[in-house]
């Protein structure tokens, strides 16, 4: 079962990622300017499969003066909008983009998926139609964190409301291989969220979930953290049901904004217009991370807000390009493997 | 029973708020501190009530050149410490600062009461001593979230890890009471905290306390809000269990050390030390709203963080003295009497 993955990534030295063309608050515009501005940086051997309505895509190309060798257009004529119920707009628009991309990685014929579209609608099809690692019971959003260091890798972010301890041992163990594998931490380290260090605070579900992860070998555990050790960088991966990392997510989105108003409000502009302020919002912008894979599907699918400029969906193409290089996909399968033979 | 701790107010003018001089990380300095720091803005009938080894205390303002006419030293011997287990601390220190200091109130000999010491042992201790008002199921911890303009109120902030759907209806009632008596907000509007604006959205307590909140004709409810939402100023009063609040309290807690850390990185010294950002981190700065009110109880009883500076005890003096004047106690029990006799 691991080998499907890399055996497909090992037909051809192409790879090959597909991009919902139609996703998100500006398509097709943002996602195409997106695809133009990763070409340049991307290997030879990528290309980039453009999901949406032909003529849309075509027409939004039209406008940039780009070669369009390893940009190809896949038609799809059915668009998601961002407020369909997820499954039965999957189930009734089976030309969409988002339907469409998956299926192509499905069928081998792409490496990647990337959507800014309606979240809930490519985690239904990507959990669907790519299916998930035997031994994974639920997939996860792994959202990066920034910091003043290095990111801070935080699953689920919303996936899941509600998380079993067993459901939350494994986003451990597929956080610590994308840390491994996409972040480049060598021996990743992994927190508990909880509201105290100690061994016994929190609900039920975390009381059992420390319990669960301290007698796991294959976890570098450094048991509970507090919500204020996140940023700290007190561990690589910060284990959570998808409930409290939305809302931790979205009110960290909210971060940067506010205090640019405070800044906007109290400083000169000359200050607020230098290197010095743009260096500072740089890390704190969302949009440098591209987007929040969704771990634990045979495959790659990552989702990216729906308001992204086109920097994210071009640092979106970058993460995919890695998650494939590295082979997260025959990690993630090897580490559930490896369990199943030890548990 | 709604006019019991009215009564005690009632009897004399002169409002009593007790302090924890024990408590914190730098007692019994800065409690002292914050005492003296505060008797200049508290009204002439003001007294501070100074719960701590009385030697240990004395020799503290003896620091100080101040009259204490208003300041009296209540003795208590023993001192819970932060590492302590609540109930069993409670149960084992009889002269602790925090038991003698509620028992005053209980008493009726004390008008409030204030720590900085084991936040677990004021919980405990609060409700064991004080009790909780009629039709109220658990007291709930309101902290203040600076946003650019008024402060935002989210309960419950961890006094609970899990909360029942009428559990959380009780804590939009106690929060809109205090946004009006205590932050003034005449008609406070509340969300409820979610991953989704829409009502199906969220784990089965939330949907469940979405109908209830819907359907209260006493509560003024904008309906689910994210995290995105809560320094916005969408709702006065964001209702969550405790386990989210203490997480995004001690998450908020950090983001203004990363941020002044990255400034101090990009920027200049000028820039750093001049009075525009002075003006951007006191906004930010938690020790401006004093200390987290546990609400529910019959009395009041203010949380203040461990490592509060005196001007952080000096504010939770004046949110004590606003708490008592402003009767919210009376409120609060009206609040869940009317409701008694509707539901």
């Amino acid at each position: 079962m691991a080998a499907s993955s890399g055996s497909r990534s090992g037909k051809s030295r192409v790879i090959r990622i597909a991009l919902d063309a139609m996703g998100g608050d500006f398509a097709p515009a943002v996602p195409v300017t997106g695809a133009i501005e990763a070409l340049s940086e991307l290997p030879a051997s990528c290309q980039i499969q453009l999901i949406g309505r032909e003529a849309d895509v075509r027409a939004e190309l039209d406008k940039h003066d780009v070669s369009q060798d390893r940009l190809l257009v896949i038609d799809a004529g059915e668009v998601i909008e961002m407020n369909e119920k997820p499954l039965a707009a999957i189930r009734g628009k089976r030309r969409s983009s988002i339907r469409v991309g998956l299926e192509l990685q499905k069928a081998g014929e792409s490496d990647a998926f990337i959507s800014a579209g309606n979240t809930g609608a490519v985690m239904a099809a990507s959990t669907l139609f790519l299916g998930l690692h035997p031994g994974v019971d639920r997939p996860a959003i792994a959202a990066l964190f920034p910091t003043a260091g290095k990111p801070a890798l935080v699953l689920d972010a919303g996936a899941n409301v509600d998380c079993s301890p067993r459901e939350l041992r494994g986003f451990a163990h597929i956080g610590s291989v994308y840390a491994r594998d996409v972040l480049g931490r060598s021996d990743p380290s992994v927190g508990l969220l909880n509201i105290g260090e100690e061994e016994e605070k929190g609900n039920e579900a975390v009381r059992n979930t420390y319990e669960l992860l301290a007698n796991d070998p294959g976890i570098r555990f450094v048991g509970n953290v507090e919500g204020r050790d996140i940023l700290s960088g007190a561990c690589d991966v910060t284990v959570c049901d998808g409930f409290v990392g939305n809302v931790l997510l979205k009110f960290y989105e909210t971060v940067a904004h506010l205090f640019r108003g405070l800044l906007e409000r109290e400083m000169e502009q000359s200050v607020l217009r230098g290197d010095g302020m743009r260096r500072v919002f740089k890390v704190l912008d969302y949009s440098e991370y591209g987007g929040a894979p969704l771990l634990g599907v045979r495959g790659v699918s990552i989702i990216c807000h729906g308001r992204s400029p086109s920097r994210a969906i071009k640092n979106a193409i970058g993460v995919a390009l890695q998650s494939v290089e590295s082979k997260l996909n025959q990690h993630i399968a090897a580490e559930f493997a490896s369990r199943e033979s030890v548990t």
